[in-house]
């Protein structure tokens, strides 16, 4: 009897009805003959309400209280879920983070797990139980409440079922799977039936929101497949698995786009070693997370420096490069938020040369500026003005036959 | 510096205002030199909602899952208030039940506290913080979450302020304290200053609302001095305390009423010894709660039982009562849910016997039938039709000259 994970989004168990729903569909795997394990997130806007409500009350939000006012949500969820299922004579049992064992370090609202201790999961399994996990939240070495920050009921059915040894762990969304691109943006893109775990990181560091990176990464390190399916329809989505040599792959396989980046110049700096190194140095210190960097050819001893970083890093890296022009002797600093990053991904790339060629080619016919470009083995991520962003898309979409 | 379990139930944690006119008062406490232990309820209508969203989803509720369920409220309030404490510069520190080391039995929805493992909080008062307690909460011996039933909040301060030796436990409420009678009724009636924990339970038994009969006795066997007050006027309250045999005691304190029981009678029972008793092993093992009971005389070897129950309990007291007619021999089963009590209750009663005397002229006088009567030392009561217990109280209030 294989054991399977299956996870449900907020829009999944937004309402009454909507549990119900769930609760038909697990019992319905259960009586197939599975194993299952269920991980449940918020109700729909929940999590929001809460964090109004704590606007309303407090300025000042001790992130110990923040996770102890969120963690709130899941348990409802679940407590739900475990009724809808006892009415139709399933027996489940709910647990929340702490209590199914999933134990994190102490940094609230982004705590990453250290382990899990499993056994009251286990038990409830071998009594032939269905065990309802509140995803999102564990407990820290010091007993107090984490969270484990966006996306985080992934990582905890992820998480799961790589300690179960789970067959598969199913994330059931309000979408169909992953799209070779948005479907709001090209009518035409397709559903992937399904990609590598290398493909599936590249797509949600580069725009894609299915899946969060963090759960991508746990899955293919723990080698668990996942499967992207919706709770509305039910039909098969998209399996992300292992890259499997013995198919052809193709090219390209999904154009993502993301227009939350922004462009940072340091403009005029001395082409002097180092200098570069204490940029970004201060701006690690600061927790900014940059993407793409470019440093033009040095002309009279003197270069630019260009970066992007996501958009609500923006401040916080003016501030920081403006506060190190004297000390570099730089001229300035420029930021342009009105940028979008275009990216290609394919496992196919690695062995076909000619993408960057018809990318560029693609863009050109379009009259599009490529302002700057960074590349890994499966993906090219093109930097262009934010209005070009869903023209290029649709443009490459064609060019690369996605369709 | 001397430490104060303050309570605050749910209509006065009810919304952001309230949780940050709570967080003030608390403050206030604080500054003025006390050590704090905070203990809150669900805010407003949060536990009506959630057990409306249960019956939504499901027709079947387990215990356990309802436990869950309910106990997302005071998590909610708790970490709200916390961030209010801290938007004022006052470290507080909430904490679940489990988390304060409530342990109880495993008796889902109506759980008892077994032991109180309070290191924690111990651990946060020593380092100058406040902690925040969801009432109404526990784990048990079995590491899944509980509730304590009906008034369980008020149990879980009571409980605190006795394993921490609190100076007292103030249970702050919507109304300013105990009153001789319902003000709603009695426009005139006075708001005690000081009753014993005898009259507060008798008062409480007897249809006052203010405190749950549960914790006034942990609060008298712990010897933990009650303070009832109100958490929108902040004024002083009623103190509930030991009794004080150096001052005078009032013949009587209030007058109380409860319209919520009913009549059952089982007519033309054989008088023989043993059927009594049958009867009522058959009604507790139901888990009926039997209140008065009143056994005629002997007429031709029968008898007329009658006994009175809350009003929730009829339906289930009358169907073991007709269940038992065959065996019994009794002629029949009569129910009565039209009847209310009126109660007088008065530490001094038990050195004045003319109480009973005045209470019938009282009620005589008014044409007032007296359908049922029982008596403890410090109380007599007294079951009349229910359109006449307002005039009752009203009368009996003024006879005794509480205003």
């Amino acid at each position: 009897m294989s054991l399977v994970v299956q996870k449900f989004g907020g829009t999944s168990v937004a309402d009454a009805d909507r549990i119900r729903a769930v609760a038909d569909h697990v019992a319905r795997t259960r009586r197939s003959g599975h194993e299952v394990v269920v991980v449940v997130s918020a109700m729909g806007k929940t999590t929001d309400q809460l964090i109004r409500l704590a606007a309303d009350v407090s300025t000042v939000q001790p992130t110990r209280e923040v996770d102890m006012l969120l963690s709130a949500g899941e348990r409802i969820t679940m407590s739900l879920l475990c009724m809808a299922l006892a009415d139709l004579g399933v027996e489940a049992t709910s647990y929340t983070g702490s209590q199914a064992g999933i134990i994190t370090d102490a940094v609230h609202t982004k705590a990453k797990i250290v382990e899990i201790r499993a056994d009251r999961l286990r038990a409830t399994l071998g009594g032939g139980g269905v065990p309802v996990v509140a995803g999102f939240q564990g407990m820290s070495v010091e007993r107090d409440i984490t969270t484990l920050g966006r996306g985080g009921s992934d990582t905890t059915a992820v998480a799961l079922a790589a300690v179960l040894a789970a067959e598969v762990c199913e994330i059931y969304t309000d979408v169909t799977g992953v799209f070779s691109a948005d479907p709001r943006i090209v009518p035409e893109a397709r559903r992937l039936a399904r990609i590598s775990y290398e493909e599936m990181l590249e797509i949600a560091a580069s725009g894609g929101r299915v899946l969060s990176l963090r759960s991508v990464e746990f899955a293919r390190n723990h080698h668990v497949p996942l499967h992207v399916r919706s709770a509305f329809t039910w039909e098969p989505g998209t399996w992300v698995d292992e890259e499997d040599a013995t198919m052809e792959q193709a090219v390209v396989t999904a154009v993502t786009h993301d227009a939350s980046e922004a462009k940072v110049t340091v403009i005029g700096v001395p082409d002097r070693p180092g200098l570069a190194a204490r940029l970004f140095r201060s701006l690690a210190e600061r927790n900014v997370n940059v993407d793409m960097i470019v440093q033009n050819t040095s002309v009279h001893g003197t270069t630019d420096i260009s970066f992007t970083v996501p958009g609500y890093d923006l401040a916080v890296s003016t501030e920081v490069c403006e506060g190190l022009v004297t000390e570099l002797g730089a001229a300035g600093v420029t930021s342009d938020a009105d940028v979008a990053r275009v990216s290609l991904v394919g496992a196919g790339m690695k062995t076909h040369p000619g993408v960057t060629a018809l990318t560029f080619e693609t863009l050109a016919a379009l009259g599009i500026n490529i302002e700057m470009i960074s590349t890994s083995s499966i993906r090219i991520s093109c930097m262009v003005r934010a209005a070009a962003a869903e023209d290029a898309v649709r443009a490459l979409h064609a060019a690369f036959e996605l369709a």
